[in-house]
């Protein structure tokens, strides 16, 4: 197992909170783990919460040591010049400063994927990266045209489009952006370890448009792609009606499902176990796995923050890894 | 408590499998039922099953005798004329007149609700009665226009629009649609027993708009809304964000929530125990509840078809009544 990448996330976040309790709890662990952050606020962390675990700052990445959190620091952020819980362009700048830096050592060789701990988009607005988060971040960092979300969990889902209004989201609803998200997710699933993924497309409308009843995108646009992705060589089934596929998808019907839009893909998956979900970034020339969670700057400081969506995270990264070896 | 009407569905249908199955699992039920169907069918699955009941054919309501299986039939359709598990008009057309004498018989004041088994929409037009369904046949028969389906269970649903595109879905959202549901599903659930129901709204858009950011029907639509239903005394929070406000409810934070379009209720009522959930049609002068399943023709003759569903649509119809008396 490669060496792997977790970057802090924004430092007034719950960020380093999970990071010491994911690192510290740590019988699964295959990889073996960098931190792109900083060791004060880690340090403070691990003593607050009497965690065993000794904190250890290093300069690259050649230097990582069994037995510590070893930290790579690209910012020189200290805890005197920001407020834990509160919004800052600091702590937003040095937030970026860690993916960055993460990035250019995945693409050095030095480390194999990267795990992400959450920013906050207004403090990154702050400290002047004009970015709508990771994702978009990623993709420019790696020169990336084709990418998406994958939300991976007992329930593995693609979206067509997601932050747009519902009216804006039927328009998106188009031959070439389901066929590309339907190769990008082939793909992924394939380098996550399904040797022949199924994947199931949702109707865009009620029953799947009924034959063109409630709707025409399934007839002209979806079936299209569906039938081009087959071509492929991609085992596609669908359109499939928006209110059982998911339910279909739990049961082991399909691999993952791609949905039309945001709430689609949403209100099926919130009422899953969400601490078992996580998110990744496909389509990019690294891995790259998230947190399904904010920085919640209400509970931070406080200790209540759980590690267990970060855990999770880390193991995905390293089953996409294992998969690639 | 008073009678309570039962119609038979499409003969060929699972319907009078279900009826007998659960009128003999009747630990549960205080009301008395009378069957609008056929004795000869509800007979054969009787014997077929060996359950302990007696079939009685019955002219009036005022003949029901305790101990039996009371059946009116305006239809005389005998099992000779039809194939169980085969769409037929004259088994379409008997359904219909199964309904039209239960609600005829709620307006003379003989029985107090009506549950109903499943009809077949295709074998319904063949026997000439062009509705979509029974809601539309239950509003002609009883003159009613404002009326709405509301979904029964542990979550409590009711939709602003149902079987049409999303983009349909999208245009109608009008204030005044939104606030016609609040007003039906607050009276409703008063009806039902909740003393000062609180109902969530979700956003039509990704995180109910975002302040328009994703959408403007939240604010030019439905804002407005709520603030008249709160104006007029009803307790309505929203909107909500499509994703959260199911679990939400569903965790107790509201009594029922009104869904924006088809899929975004049923993608979270489809997560549920389907077999705890009916349909009630909210609006009517008339208490009416049926089970959420349909005739399941492929099953139907075989015994495999579950009475719960059918079971929990009378216990919802004594839960009205009730709260009635």
């Amino acid at each position: 197992m490669k060496m792997i990448g977790i970057t802090m996330g924004d430092p007034a976040g719950i960020g380093p909170e999970i990071i010491v309790k994911a690192l510290t709890d740590a019988t699964e662990f295959e990889g073996d783990y960098v931190v792109y952050g900083a060791a004060d606020i880690l340090k403070y962390y691990c003593d607050m919460l009497n965690l065993d675990c000794k904190i250890r700052a290093i300069q690259n990445v050649s230097e990582y040591s069994d037995g510590y959190i070893n930290v790579i620091d690209p910012a020189g952020l200290e805890m005197k010049e920001y407020e834990i819980g509160q919004l800052s362009g600091k702590c937003g700048h040095a937030a970026y400063l860690y993916i960055e830096k993460a990035i250019e050592d995945t693409q050095k060789g030095l480390i194999a994927a990267v795990v992400t701990a959450p920013l906050n988009k207004e403090a990154l607005h702050m400290g002047g990266h004009h970015y709508d988060g990771h994702t978009e971040i990623f993709a420019e960092l790696t020169n990336t045209k084709k990418y998406a979300m994958m939300f991976y969990g007992p329930l593995k889902i693609v979206h067509v489009s997601t932050h747009c209004s519902l009216r804006e989201a039927c328009e998106r609803v188009k031959k070439e952006a389901v066929l590309d998200v339907l190769v990008l997710l082939d793909q992924a699933l394939k380098q996550a370890g399904f040797a022949a993924p199924h994947i199931a497309v949702a109707g865009l409308n009620p029953h799947a448009g009924e034959n063109g009843l409630f709707g025409m995108e399934e007839i002209d646009e979806i079936i299209p792609a569906i039938e081009q992705a087959c071509e492929k060589g991609i085992r596609v089934s669908g359109p499939i009606p928006p209110d059982t596929v998911f339910s279909k998808a739990l049961k082991g019907d399909y691999d993952a499902v791609v949905a039309m839009y945001h709430d689609q893909g949403h209100i099926a998956a919130k009422q899953q176990l969400m601490e078992e979900s996580v998110n990744c970034t496909i389509g990019l020339p690294i891995i790259r796995t998230s947190v399904d969670h904010g920085t919640a700057f209400d509970i931070a400081g406080k200790g209540y923050a759980s590690g267990q969506n970060m855990k999770q995270s880390m193991l995905v990264a390293e089953q996409f890894l294992n998969n690639l070896e």
